[in-house]
């Protein structure tokens, strides 16, 4: 089943409009190209409403955010809404600023969000509006465990009700959900945390996914963060001696330029709730 | 006769001045070094005319303009004129905004450039003054093809004409003509598509190669085209099994790197229309 | 006695605040990761008090400045002094626009920065307030070689009394100074400079280091010179055939990522003048 939103991706190359950061940008939009999908970014205000009307998806990543480019992703996320395309949110750092954590509420309140995806610290820092993040990574003591596993669920379950938006807490377990269903999904590896940018490149990821498959957001989400967390296993199972973070980024993203949809089916390992 | 071209970057370690997007600029940086020359990076309008000063050549690349970058282009642009520096444009996304689409107009009146590279949607919205353009991609609809060439060549020599510049379009084939000359080449792989970039690296190149060859514009331009799509070449000729368009790409700047001139001289495919 | 600041760095995780330049961000960021270091990159001044709070080192990289960074950059410097973080500066490209010398020159008139890390012809423009600079690199005439060390020394050790800050410079001989010692460090390989960012990666490494090891800044930043010019020479040694500048850079990272202490201690080359 997940192999059919890998195959969309590939069949209707989304185009996909990032604002997102200068950090992690370069390897955003090789993965989007690696997947099928095709990236355009931009954040200038002056621009943002036309080049998202041009496009299929909109990825907004609030990473390093200052004054010009949030009054962009306000632009293009209304934008975006008003044409029906699709819409993630990527609140990367909220909790560790006032700045962030009232962008990240601000775009809530005034945009829907098909989807909003971050580590469990940030996604707490959302619910409740405020937060404590460890700068852009998450608090230990917050991870999602097998443990706390079914509390995290619920907690996903209700935030999506809430918001109306799939939630998608990544992590050692990842969990993709709406109001009703959760994918609890046990791919990747804990050396992916070692290479900036896998958020923000698996963000990118899903918005192509359902940008390609608009009426199945909730699957099509959980196809990208399979296929995202399988990419990570089969780039270390690449990985020659002396290899580190650096070659297990290009792997990663080459993994997903090879993926098919075989692969995906196979080595995806989930189960919904 | 291309290796003479090569071999003077390599001697003169071109200071190349670039304006250029956060998306690829990493690799821009990588591949001017690697070809020999030299890159510096500034957009800050109270700095721009002093670095390009310091220069041999400037590179403007309209990837992710912005209000103060626009303002800074047209400075060191115009700096770069009165010094006598050669002076490349490549107008990414023309055509996919207005404001992309008045920038690099706007930069054509106020500028002379040596050299404006694109692919053939931004190169005919530029001629037309206006166009649509499918993201920062071409229009498939109007790739130059064995069936279109004749047209083309017409196009972009006529379009060199007009605007004293050496005009390069690229794509399957890539032109580099002036108004009686056009180097028609078919090096290349149609997989460098699916690297971020390697359209920015080749201006970034270009610049660097009409830099250290600044009486021979037209062949040196050529000369660059010619060496990317030979690293293209030899790049995938080194990929292994697993590899994807991360590990493409930096293939392709090593290759750019270990480039000598007999290589460049035996593998460039090419005529003279 | 070098591998303890590197088991350090593993076992604290700083996290550093950078406010960097947007060509070798990502570098940077990676190369954090791998020597076990956390990094949060935010430049908009309406948070980058907040956020060096939450941080233990702040690395201040002056090498794509423009008028809203500059002025992050002192509220960032002032807040970390205030705190007691490490704070670091590299003037990337000082000499090369009186922008950017002025801006260097106000940052350390206000801030009491712990280390100052540059190529020669930076530190030599910090220490004169004036100076002129190869765009981003070193001007050759002005090298530290065996010939000239006895006054490089002197140079540095002068430069760190009148500052209070230790001063690396780094080059094909590396200088780590205070005012009564300096490290002679000669780690490191020719081919470095031939990739971007090496010494914007260095400075973070660096940053990471004496935050790590707060008592100790000079040996520690002498670890982290050490360790990188080492990672060099290790990611060299992985070097295939048809391998460049590109895939180089992932190989001295991955070194980082997989250095040990022992590995350190053993392929330091240093002495203490």
């Amino acid at each position: 089943m997940l192999n059919t939103y890998l195959a969309n991706v590939r069949l209707n190359s989304p185009l996909v409009h990032c604002i997102t950061n200068y950090v992690t940008v370069n390897d955003v939009a090789n993965v989007l190209l690696a997947c099928g999908g095709s990236p355009i970014m931009s954040d200038e205000e002056d621009e943002v409403e036309e080049i998202t009307s041009i496009c299929g998806g909109l990825n907004i990543n609030i990473g390093t955010l200052n004054k010009n480019t949030i009054s962009s992703m306000f632009l293009a996320g209304k934008k975006a809404n008003e044409l029906g395309h699709k819409v993630l949110l990527d609140p990367v750092g909220a909790g560790a600023s006032r700045l962030r954590t009232e962008t990240a509420a601000g775009l809530m309140k005034e945009i829907q969000f098909d989807v909003i995806r971050g580590n469990i610290s940030e996604i707490k820092t959302l619910a409740s509006g405020s937060g404590r993040t460890k700068g852009v990574d998450a608090d230990l003591a917050e991870a999602v465990t097998e443990q706390s596993l079914d509390g995290a669920v619920a907690f996903v379950k209700e935030l999506a009700k809430q918001t109306g938006s799939v939630i998608v807490v990544t992590g050692a377990i990842d969990l993709v959900a709406e109001g009703e269903r959760c994918y609890v999904i046990r791919n990747g590896r804990p050396e992916m945390g070692k290479i900036t940018g896998t958020g923000c490149q698996l963000s990118a990821l899903i918005t192509a996914f359902i940008t390609a498959n608009p009426d199945h957001v909730l699957d099509a989400a959980a196809a990208a963060v399979c296929a995202m967390g399988l990419a990570g296993e089969i780039g270390w199972n690449n990985m020659l001696p002396g290899d580190g973070n650096s070659t297990y980024r290009n792997r990663i993203i080459d993994a997903i330029y090879q993926m098919d949809g075989a692969t995906l089916e196979q080595g995806a390992r989930y189960e919904v709730r």
